[in-house]
């Protein structure tokens, strides 16, 4: 299945190459974020029946069975090796050493609960920093999930049970 | 931090194994699922203000500093070493080998989106099997998270950005 | 021989995509769990004899040779990176975190055993929580086990040795 | 909690070496087998009330708080440097490379299933060779466990749900 | 070193909850980033001169000898465990699944290179989403730095040798 | 090479598939135990001259070549992902946490020394247990080795140096 | 996608090979490093519009699409088992071994911060040590990086969410 | 019992550092190979009784309880972090890089067989190389093992058991 | 590049397969050791310009750009799962318990330094032992390195710099 | 043996802080590089005899044990999460991406041979670029040693065997 989605990711980024659009660009005409257009386009989410005519139209050089693949839950997945892009690494980086950090202030400020990956958006800008010079903006934005306390009266499964 | 938790998950334990109680007793007393009021004395789950006097009239010897310690979230957390023992291993296993089943059953019945591991429930119950031997029955049940699609309209974060 | 597995596998999804039939439907049809018949189309579990008629009625586009193959003690496996999807990583991270926790709720509610993972039942079912939104649960029902006194007595192969 | 199963460990192993008995010895005045009897003293498994009697006999030096300890369900699990141990490793290099093999006779000769290694027996056995040599014969004696064919009619955690 | 960090850590930490102060507080009054304070106090950054008199007016606790060994260039780790904490793997699952597309938008927008994870700020806020309901906006801002093109004639190190 | 092995391998298996013949049989009829005899199929290990007609007879259908290279000395190697699967999963398991003990024994009953996995035999054996139900015994039967003390004047090669 | 890059590199070293040409000459020509343009001919590093000509001078043979696709930004990426070679373990050896004091003079010297491997030159160059046998010298000249202190009002991209 | 060996160990070592001789005259006065007698003192080697009394000799403030320890059989093992030292990785590079080429000599000059690491002779020369250096010269001289055929009329574990 | 290395290495063995020699007929044809000439042929070491028409005249089957190939430089590598080939493994158990002593031995007769494995060379021989039976000696042999003390004065390379 | 090292370090490191000198003094005043001195005060490398007076001039409170004990050849070794640290991490990832292309140019300038990372200089220099900004400049500078070729005449250890 892996080697299926190699094959589909590769064909549809030949269609994105050809047409000489950008993901900032995709993302403007399909009212997407530029990562979610991106991911969308490699298969790491999946099409929604809304945002499907306006991709068609973005990029009319894509098959309609692409098109039908990329409608489909994909399996979400990375090449490991992929933190070796100093790119990529730095983003890593950040997260290991901020880490607790950031954890501990999600319990002050929320509670004992985390941010949510799944109900969440993520974003690239470019704004000028103090220096003027350019500087990269990765925003996450993820719904805050607070633990449930499990009652046993609440666990509607154990209710059918008895 | 981690040997602070190790201190005290084991001064709760010590208070549990003198009061001769069960978890099965604990939980029926708090209303907790059993699972649960496990997970709160291994300081894998916080205590709640709600559940606090009932787990203090369930195990009077508790003292109060750790108390307060169980309503602070916990950092989670377990010992890799934990999956050497066969009642762990054969959970992961199953976890392991039917993951990708369970997985595409949740994309035909729900839709594109996964169980939540936070708004959980986990109870441990015995059964009869059809031979009329003990089986034991491990229930997870989690709410159903579906993937956002990440429209930049409904991001918020971004739209205060501009 | 892991090879032949993968395209054993491709095929057999093949014909169910053709059927438009889910899991759930599969499942009706066979008088299997849902998860069962998804891990016998995977090769994850052997169709049995008694099973074999119901599948080719269920799925009449399978070939004679699959169905065949089908019924062979598989060599069961899987992919290391399946983790990596946040489905099965969900399931993982409940797993690892309440293991503890289950085997000591196991020991106090049925003795110094485990629960087996091969006389073992699996599957997904959807309910509505209190809050009246959907829950996925999935339940493990495995033969309780408990461990062997090894006296020399009762060792069969050591009498016969002797 | 590993801290004190180290702590136990060694307290039990200095009894033994006082006592000056071997393994044998011991495993002949309990009835054991004598991997089984070395297990229960490195709390690797459980002393039965039925054993504790006559290993109480066997080394008199046992204080009873140790041996109200060894008649908890132990947490199961060892040291993974033991490998590099040669005779330890001897014995993983002959599962590993003969352990393909030994799952293929099971499937022919037993049907689709794996032997227990909770309903088990293990024993070590000194032989002559055809050159009138020293042998080491190790013999595991585990049930025969059959994966069950999951019908949902048969999986009663199910029923009961319904 | 390494058991030093973690005693001074957990020193300042002790201070830290005497004042009952938050890290939004500390920020606040210190004028960082919640995010960077909190890695000042868990010496993950260090304290600048700028920032000693103001962070010694906050936490009036502090000892003297705790706030000169702050302003330290510190030796910059995380326990790899870590990641089993949900909040923290989050984190990490969203890095290493979007993290392609993230390079590859950055690429696009800024050149050949990476967003700096040295001159960098990072803060955690809360805003409420669309549905009214509370949300976590992670913010990395890091300044771009393009690759170098290596000329000779621009390689000082080079030129000095010559 | 080991692409040579696995289409060695496959070819081999092949021809005794189509030969509908059981290890078991097989071992029968070369006089081999049931192990060794599909060791000698997978090139795990070597056909010896003696034995090559016998398994000729036994399989007529094999080829001339692939009986060659099945009597040329094979790299021993095995899939790490085998252990996935619970049959060998159960035998690794039980070889960790019963080493510590077997090698203990071994030192008790032999002395310093350890079970040769060269000088060695292996089978699986079905017998009924005290409750009547089937048993797999799987019997390592290996030399015992005992270490060399490293006198110098028995090393030969040292001897000849000087 | 990195199968794509292992057949543009295999392509271009066929190219280098056939010109006879060393990375040396070819630095020469370009005005490179020798480290510099030996990473671009792997695809390590992008060709930039400037140096383009001059490649194309050096190697007449290069065709026109690899130049096209060595001027885009490559994902960076190497082989792990890299490492076994002694040649480039000699070099991983010097950095783990020396990487403590080389961080602890850049502190003393610079400040707290870092050397950029991105702002960043390499050359080897070969010398006549005092013994007068050669010796290999690899120079590794990055822009000194201090950490920013994340002051708030610093924060661009935090100004404009308020 | 890891603990306990590191701290023999070191009690052994500081003996030796007082006594001031190498191991070099240890092996002279002991009759030993000069790597044999570091492993004794490294408790990676039980010592004989035969050369119990030349070690007592050799080495007078070795304390009677340490004699009798080094008397009993080890649990052998090493830091797996030794490997990071050059003069041990050096050997290590040998014999991974070397390994395939050793192997097949092995077969092609004594047959489907191995060299022995228990029956097994090492120490440690000095030459002077053509070019009148030093050189370090390392014997590992083993006995060779040849595979077993596993004939079940030889194997006796198997006979007793029919 | 590995690729290319594994159809190159297969192609040598055929030809040497062919010709019916052995390694140890090779060595004596050529002047070399028989461990390196087998890494010859393995593309783990140089083929010389000197020694190039003595394997020509050994190999007449090898053709011209095979023996061209040979001559360059290769990157030196292995299969990491060679360890599991009991033959291999010995050799690794061998250096890995016995490495430390070799390491102290090496310090007390020759100073701070290693065993080049550069300048290096290995061979492996059958001697007959005290008991009259075959034994592999392996003899690792190379240069005697001492550490270098790093003086100012004595770093060419940093002479130039200023 | 560790543990003595950690506590070894820590005390030199005192007397360093407690000396307010810098490592570049300390090299200004041994004759010393820099690295090569912070890495005698790790003891990473051996104090020589002529370098103890200096260093005990320049740091007059090192007691005169540790200064003999750090005349001993070191065992060498490194904190594996020391790559964690930006510092260090970037020198690893241009190591490992750049090593490749480095080889390369070995193999071209010298021949078939390596950078010895014992006969070895490292320092660290700060240089302005050609942007008027601090740059760190860090210098390898090894002998040259080119693989032997290993000709059975040539092996002295084999002459003398013979």
């Amino acid at each position: 299945m892996e080697t299926t989605k190699v094959s589909t990711v590769s064909a549809i980024q030949a269609v994105k190459r050809k047409s000489g659009k950008t993901f900032a660009e995709l993302a403007q005409e399909t009212g997407l974020t530029n990562v979610y257009v991106a991911q969308v386009l490699k298969r790491q989410a999946r099409l929604s029946p809304e945002a499907a005519p306006k991709l068609r139209a973005a990029l009319p050089g894509l098959p309609e069975d692409l098109v039908h693949e990329m409608m489909e839950p994909p399996r979400r997945s990375y090449d490991p090796l992929l933190i070796q892009d100093p790119a990529i690494y730095r983003l890593n980086e950040a997260v290991m050493h901020f880490g607790e950090s950031i954890k501990e202030i999600i319990n002050e400020d929320f509670g004992d609960g985390i941010m949510s990956a799944i109900d969440f958006f993520c974003s690239v800008d470019k704004v000028k920093g103090v220096d003027g010079k350019d500087r990269v903006v990765i925003t996450f934005d993820g719904k805050y999930l607070p633990y449930t306390e499990q009652k046993s009266e609440n666990m509607v499964s154990k209710q059918n049970k008895e």
